[in-house]
């Protein structure tokens, strides 16, 4: 029997605590290489290694591609784990295959340069938003508004889903919600992007995308790269437990998306799109100051 | 006069507290592309593309290239902007140009394609670190022994000299101490993986290499591709002040790192490498239970 690599790995470590050092079992949060294949036309080629957690690497896969545009929901024929002979078979779950259903592969190489050259300024912020315009993203609809205090409820309940946090302290989740807050998706994993790519991969698998009326979720910061793979998706409103980047904000600005940060506890920011919100209700203004 | 990109950028946001809506000014960690070239007998090449917060390129660039296996101390003849008349100016300062001492380019396809297929079993954490091996990495010296107390000072140190985490709550940091705990160097990024590398590049061009008496503290999680980093700097101990993968503690444990995790007030926790640290003082029997 071939044993699949598990989310979580079992290891001995010493704790220190206030000078004293005891020896306990605990769980880590498992990384391993994933490759991604692409098959077209009876011709296979790499497209990516990336450092992953395993467990929903179907959907990693799927939701790697489509946020790269190399692929979408149309495209793919199949997914499967390795079936070359020529790979040891406890190595064959940490190779997918993706079955395209074109006759040919597209050109990977000049997907890659497109990036770096995409303008005339070289390389640049700029030149990485006008890559995501050449790419096919366009400004999202504005939709209906949503209760801030709806958005309050949601780190919490991130929190109380995070099966893999919770055995291992060191895993990124994200999670798609509805416009009311009900928890619809979480996938967790060592790499933001990686967590990411599993839910939009997973909604894309189900003919879910568009995710024009969906919240995204990531518990760390948000960066370009997130920033590329919500509105890729479709997605509205991003909202990050962390920071965002100086790039994750432009993108939000250049395409519609409304960015909330350091969402905890009672308070959060907005750093675009504060339109999707519903104003607060006027106050009493007895004891304002 | 061309404005090189400053390493954090003013926003207008909005922040929402307890219902209340205010409008201030804050600072966002700057993200910019930086992009990698190599220069040999008069042939240029992109090596990598990486989202990184302005400051410390020239830094970043050498270290990135060291912990690559592409480039060492020897190798690198200048560092330099770039001076392409094609380049608009103000974007020459995201275009890095690493000019090396030898005739020729290294193959860098070949780089590459070594990590994925550097062992039989094809992609797997294992020939991960086979890669590392045959990239000439080997177990590091024990040295001399840490006391444990000097370790839980080194948290409070970095983030006293945080600044733009300070100014912006939104950036990874990396700093190198002597064994007595001593801040030698400390460099912050929106990505993890490019503050190790701005802090070991600052490391090799000064001649430092290998920093076998040294300890590295980074901000967040440590994962195979810091320990890598570690590794080819030849930094023996490594703490973080989240937890670590599995593939983290395999490279610890197969190069004979010291692996410190959850680095936080008065404990952490060893996951490989004890032997480095001075075991607590006896303790007075009384009122032990």
């Amino acid at each position: 029997m071939v044993l699949r690599p598990g989310s979580k790995t079992r290891a001995r470590i010493v704790t220190v605590d206030a000078g004293q050092w005891r020896i306990r079992r605990d769980y880590l949060a498992t990384e391993e290489p994933l490759e991604i294949r692409l098959t077209a036309g009876g011709t296979t080629t790499t497209v990516a290694v990336t450092m992953r957690t395993p467990g929903a690497d179907f959907e990693l896969a799927a939701g790697f591609l489509h946020a790269e545009g190399i692929a979408g929901r149309d495209d793919i024929a199949q997914i499967s784990y390795c079936i070359d002979p020529q790979v040891d078979a406890e190595q064959q779950y940490n190779i997918v295959n993706v079955g395209l259903a074109t006759a040919v592969l597209p050109d990977l190489p000049a997907l890659e340069r497109h990036f770096i050259t995409s303008s005339a300024c070289g390389v640049c912020g700029k030149a990485s938003l006008d890559a995501l315009e050449l790419r096919g993203c366009s400004v999202l609809p504005t939709g209906s508004a949503v209760d801030p205090d709806v958005l309050l409820r949601l780190s919490g309940a991130l929190r109380d889903e995070q099966n893999l946090f919770e055995a291992t302290g060191g895993l990124h989740a994200a999670a798609l919600f509805t416009p009311g807050g009900e928890l619809l998706g979480l996938r967790e994993d060592v790499g933001r992007h990686n967590a990411v790519d599993k839910l939009i991969g997973w909604a894309l698998m189900a003919d879910r995308l568009p995710l024009h009326d969906h919240i995204l979720l990531v518990s760390g910061r948000s960066s370009y790269e997130i920033m590329q793979k919500a509105l890729a998706a479709g997605i509205p409103i991003v909202c990050a437990v962390s920071a965002p980047s100086s790039l994750a904000v432009d993108v939000a600005r250049r395409f519609g998306i409304t960015l909330i940060g350091f969402l905890r506890g009672e308070r959060f920011n907005v750093y675009a799109g504060e339109e999707r919100l519903l104003a607060p209700a006027p106050r009493a203004p007895a004891g304002s100051s």
